[in-house]
């Protein structure tokens, strides 16, 4: 039997024991009406199993190319520093020495090694780290056990607020909590994670387990996102297990596996909503899941382009209730549709039954398209019985004007 | 030796002899601001044979599957009717009723039968057509030698123009005219053609060989333009020999096969172009190229993804050289690229050399940006020769206004 869940208010990436962050601002993060913080430190102690996955573009920033290193050696890691505003990609030789320094920086502020310490950059594309500014900052910035929302503020690039959750359950005599931050409000179209997702616990648990759990939630959330449709070069999702709750490493058949799977899961899918709702310019946070699949691919394959669509994100804007669009996504997902069998659902009201229109009155459909969260529903009459849920946000004018200031 | 074509002023699909055309306002159409043509008829004699090419979208139009089995058929057609303003799209059996009954008017009007015209339905998706007013229409539609005009009015939806073009060329003591029409400024993401995409010759053709090199022309024009990323469930692309000018068949090592080839080439690029310009909102043409790749698949991709980036049409819609987002697009295209190898050109600028940003002042770049043609190229450095060129626009505010307006 699965404990209850119980959410922590307040919670981040600091609520699971063991584990101390921190964010400061050192200036690399130029953009922006005001500073932010744009440098932050996760610490854990002793160093732990970490599952990691990592963008799908052949492009990647060194954040990337060296956190799969140090992952692949299979050794424990103790650190996490992140900063924001320059994502120290395309950058070339000078840029991977770069990477390197700063896990050096971190190591010697933790009393540590650089081995022990994954990297993430995220921002502008192309441009050299400041280095004496995040070597300044790493001086200074300080660690506590409350430090996880100064972090999640952090990893922020267009944010408009920092994303953070954590659970707790108590099984077996112990308690333990799971934690998590993400960041990213554009060019998310995560193709193994999004942009930063990182989930802390402080269960022991089995590196491989961790490995696996990570990849299988993050194919029912982090990866059912989408914002724009262009995969970032720095996505990057950490799963890390302090230990600190005690007891024997959790691995299938282990007693706690079931719940902390599902809490792991549960904070990984509020992240993921959170990422949705907060997308460059969104009003709306669009919910949209496929049913009567011939199999999860192909359910995923139809909701998560549906989200993706500019037409039906325009749409929602719109609160234009043109259903069509929602089969056209559909139909160009790859995924089977049989489009004399299928039925749509805009929020509550079915506006397509069985490949017939149904004489609903649109402007009902139209003031359900008001509400700050929509959900989208279509059984893709393929026959099958397999369904899935992706998360995206409707396309505003904002966004055009965002992402065409970015750098300048 | 192929030679030289020359551009008809002026000239559209029936430029080449045997073609009458024309087109009418219905109110089908019931969008826009005024009137404007919804309906149009284009007839040649005797009967022809077509190539075709329809949308891989899973959910297609009453027309699409109406032409897939007309032309499966093989047997020689001599009409194509078309409307605007509604694709008569996810209208079930009653839809597949309204599309034969276009064509067996069509049909009357011109004294022939149903099985040899083709239909066209563009525009909204889930109405029932409005069939007494396509009834009226077809009963007074007028049809002339210089009837292209109408015609290629009559299929625009939001294009803010039409697009026509045509060419001639002598060979051996005959001349040839190939002419086209296009129409489609949303939903444009072709996986087969694009929305409307129409070429006539006046040649007389085998049909397998039309077939053939309309799917090779397609692949290398029609195929490699991107607006939205959104594939439409009504494109069709059809490629008419009426045989007008008399002579062999052109088939394969018939001397005016390359030629033809060529200048049937010329029609659909310059069409293809002329799409992307009118892209919904769009202010620039982008013409991507990608060179160094590693087959003409990968280069296909890369170019295709980079026009189709929301990051790459804002980056211009802000005139701003943010090409970090050039190599996010190629990266995330699945194409083989070598970040340490790449180039990156923005109009005549390289901004990256083999992996290295080059120290050029962005401003000048900024202003090569302002221009109402833009030309992004990229190396990706991955060792092979082949390349690829795609058309596509900017991202606006103007075409979130469109799209979130466009049924209400």
């Amino acid at each position: 039997m699965v404990p209850e869940l119980e959410w922590i208010e307040g919670g981040g990436i600091t609520s699971p024991a063991g584990f101390r962050a921190g964010g400061i601002y050192t200036g690399v993060k130029t953009y922006g009406d005001e500073p932010r913080l744009d440098l932050g430190l996760l610490a854990w102690q002793p160093a732990a199993p970490v599952g990691g996955l990592f963008t799908r573009n052949a492009v990647t920033g060194e954040s990337v190319r060296w956190n799969r290193r140090l992952l692949a050696a299979g050794r424990p890691v103790s650190a996490l520093v992140c900063n924001s505003g320059n994502a120290n990609t395309v950058t070339g030789e000078q840029g991977a020495r770069d990477c390197r320094r700063m896990a050096e920086l971190a190591a010697e502020r933790l009393g540590t090694e650089a081995e022990q310490v994954l990297v993430g950059s995220t921002g502008v594309i192309g441009r050299l780290l400041p280095m004496e500014k995040i070597e300044a900052g790493l001086r200074s910035i300080e660690l506590s056990e409350h430090g996880g929302h100064a972090f999640a503020r952090a990893i922020m690039t267009t944010d408009t607020h920092p994303k953070e959750a954590a659970v707790r359950f108590a099984l077996g005599g112990r308690t333990y909590a799971v934690g998590g931050c993400a960041k990213g409000a554009g060019m998310i179209h995560p193709d193994m994670a999004t942009m930063f997702g990182f989930v802390t616990t402080d269960a022991p648990a089995d590196p491989a387990w961790l490995q696996e759990t990570l990849r299988a939630v993050a194919g029912r959330t982090l990866n059912m996102l989408d914002i724009d449709m262009d995969t970032s070069t720095s996505d990057t999702a950490l799963l890390i297990a302090s230990g600190a709750a005690g007891g024997e490493p959790v691995r299938d058949g282990h007693p706690a596996a079931a719940a902390l799977a599902e809490a792991i899961e549960a904070v990984a899918r509020h992240l993921t909503r959170e990422l949705a709702r907060d997308g460059e310019g969104a009003r709306t946070l669009i919910e949209a899941t496929a049913v009567g699949a011939a199999s999860v691919e192909d359910a995923r394959r139809a909701a998560r382009t549906i989200v993706s669509s500019p037409l039906v994100k325009t749409m929602v804007v719109g609160r234009d209730p043109n259903w069509g669009r929602v089969m056209m996504a559909a139909g160009r997902s790859g995924a089977r549709v049989d489009q004399d069998r299928a039925s749509v659902w805009i929020g509550e009201h079915r506006v397509l039954d069985c490949g017939t229109p149904t004489p609903i009155d649109l402007s009902l459909v139209s003031r359900a398209m008001a509400e700050p969260e929509l959900s989208i529903r279509i059984d893709l009459g393929a026959g099958g019985s397999a369904e899935a849920t992706a998360w995206g946000c409707d396309l505003t004018e904002e966004y055009v004007r965002i992402n065409a200031d970015y750098t300048t």
